[in-house]
């Protein structure tokens, strides 16, 4: 008898009949013999149906007030599945995030879990009993409701398997697991058997949506294995956990692709020391998320400063800056909305010189230009035109030989 | 300063921009100085909804996730609620029931309210906020949620009213409070300033559908006073309490009617000691709720036994009695769904003598044929076709001076 956690995301329990679908791939588990515990999302959709509310009502709500009107959504879930399970004769029991004893801290709306305590889902599991818990919600230590924020879901799936020593950890998704690229760019692309934590990060970093960063960081600091698989099917998916057997042989494990980045320039400041210091220390505190960042240095003392953001802070940054410019003497503020971040990820490049320069030689062979380049021990990133990019993916799965 | 709890039922939060009506009315209450608690339903059809989607997973859904699922609907209005008056620039938060200290028995879908510890909801008020409180909802002692039933948002708010020692509790509504007749029924019907209790508890019983006798009868228990009244305009309401300024003068009070009965008859059933006894555990035991009962003695010791029950159960009550039939050796069962109850009700026919020899008297004078009665301290019923109930209840609102 193993112990599994199965998380299912708001697709996989958008309506009535998929719930019962849900119920019966639940019961599969069971009858083979293990004890399951299910978390799920809200159906698809009904979150956004809520926040719609409460923004015709306030533009700015409280976030104690969103997370009491937000925990609805997986609240209805629980019972609805715990409902389907019983249709089918399989003993069921749901608890919301309180219940299960996720205690948070006070952070409304991207709540972190403290501690959890599943007093509760033990004893049920001990009666034979499937238990469902409500994902992305939780309880302060005031005992107000809180939420997790995005991802919210898959992060209480992961934080539940730790303290329950669960044997498995399922992640139910609408895509069969973790590809080597985008399938929709990169026709050739592959599904990856299993992964590590860090190539995971990588990835989800780079563009990759399957899962958010936060729930890969949490499984990796408490060890969870986990499988990305989908719902819609009995495919194995994509294993996530420390170590994996391919890791010395493979090299590049897969290509991301973002095309949500714009590259901000400033130019023409004053090169002295601090100027690029008010300017990132100005974009933290209006929460503006840099990714890559060039400094040139050119003639007559002025510098050249480029970064990245996500497409939709670029006109806050460029409101946030013109204050820091007139504090530091001047210079001008350029945003470029037409370019993509290309990543190759894969803990092998540990071990493997040549990486880079085989992605640039590839690159230049197809007069691709790179416009700015970060690297990480696992992962490089250069910044490219975005008309380019999907091809550029392309010949970087082929080159790295991800094409199968 | 004085502490007034509100109940606004879920037509008057039907949609957004009721919800913002309901804070506007709210923040004039407490602009006036008062500490004002706000208990909610959930919007109209929500329960609805959520009781459809139940039904289409499962027949029997467990009555435990029934109620995990139904809490849903009023957490979404407390916490739509509470935005609305932030909107306004009011302080205000929102309990759940659990968070209300509302501990229930473990009935779940019916339950009933042990105790309130409003502790939550007294600091609240000491912080000057306005307190939304999910009405219909509670907890058990194992920390299960649960639901009132039918009218638990009523029973919420005047279940509060007790412990936080409310100088007032109102009851908003769609109409403008408790009338001597349905004035869809008698044009002539008058709104009823002042009602007591009992009175109030007999126009539930007989027909009147402003509110559950449950909350009518707690509040009686615990001496609540409180005022049924429109949240769709300012016109001062009904006034529910023990003792009342007109009861030495007004006979009768109101008149209702009650369409949703029907006959059953049981003929030609031997008339030994037990027979009716029989009849009627078998209908208790299936639940079957009997109103008013006739036996009638005919010759060669055979009995004629009739009463009304809801005539959504008259088929059940005519299954029921089938096998019963065979065990006290024979007897017929006919179902007669014509009828109506007609009720005149009033503490002042405590103490005066004469109401019902007037009421039956006004009938015959009509040529309406009166079926069956009964009689309480407070209140006659009489069961009539239900063709000529109308107009009986118009004649019989006129001859007790109740026309204005």
């Amino acid at each position: 008898m193993a112990r599994i956690v199965q998380k299912y995301g708001g697709t996989s329990v958008g309506d009535v009949e998929r719930i019962k679908k849900v119920a019966e791939r639940v019961k599969l588990t069971r009858d083979d013999g293990n004890e399951v515990v299910v978390v799920v999302s809200a159906r698809s959709g009904v979150t956004n149906e809520l926040i719609a509310r409460a923004k015709a009502i306030s533009d700015a709500p409280s976030e104690r007030e969103m997370d009491m009107l937000l925990a609805v959504g997986e609240q209805e879930t629980i019972a609805l599945t715990a409902m389907a399970l019983h249709a089918l004769g399989v003993p069921a029991v749901s608890f919301t995030g309180a219940q299960a004893g996720i205690l948070t801290n006070d952070a409304h709306t991207r709540a972190k879990i403290q501690t959890i305590t599943p007093k509760q889902i033990e004893e049920a599991l001990k009666q034979d009993k499937v238990v469902i818990v409500a994902g992305f919600q939780g309880i302060n230590a005031a005992g107000q409701l809180t939420t997790l924020g995005r991802g919210g879901s898959d992060l209480t799936a992961i934080a539940l398997a730790a303290p329950l020593k669960a044997d498995k950890c399922e992640i139910y998704t609408d895509v069969d697991g973790v590809y080597t690229a985008d399938p929709r760019i990169v026709k050739t692309a592959q599904k990856i058997d299993e992964i590590s934590y860090d190539e995971m990060l990588e990835l989800a970093s780079s563009g990759s949506k399957v899962m958010q960063s936060r729930s890969v960081e949490f499984a990796k600091k408490y060890g969870v294995v986990f499988e990305v698989r989908s719902s819609f099917n009995h495919n194995p998916g994509t294993i996530v956990k420390e170590e994996v057997s391919y890791m010395e042989k493979v090299v590049v494990r897969g290509v991301a692709v973002d095309k949500d980045q714009a590259k901000v320039t400033v130019s023409n400041i004053a090169d002295k020391p601090g100027s690029a210091a008010k300017v990132f220390r100005a974009l933290a505190d209006a929460n503006v998320i840099v990714d890559m960042i060039v400094q040139n240095v050119g003639r007559n003392g002025v510098a050249n400063l480029s970064f990245t953001v996500p497409q939709v802070d670029s006109k806050k940054a460029q409101q946030t800056l013109a204050p820091v410019l007139v504090e530091i003497g001047g210079g001008n503020v350029t945003i470029q909305e037409d370019i993509a971040k290309l990543s190759v990820v894969g803990v092998g490049m540990k071990t493997h010189s040549g990486v880079a320069a085989t992605l640039f030689q590839t690159l230049a062979d197809a007069n691709v230009n790179i416009d700015m380049i970060t690297t990480s021990e696992i992962k490089i990133s250069v910044v490219i035109s975005s008309e380019r990019v999907d091809e550029a993916a392309r010949i970087a799965h082929k080159v790295f030989g991800l094409d199968a």
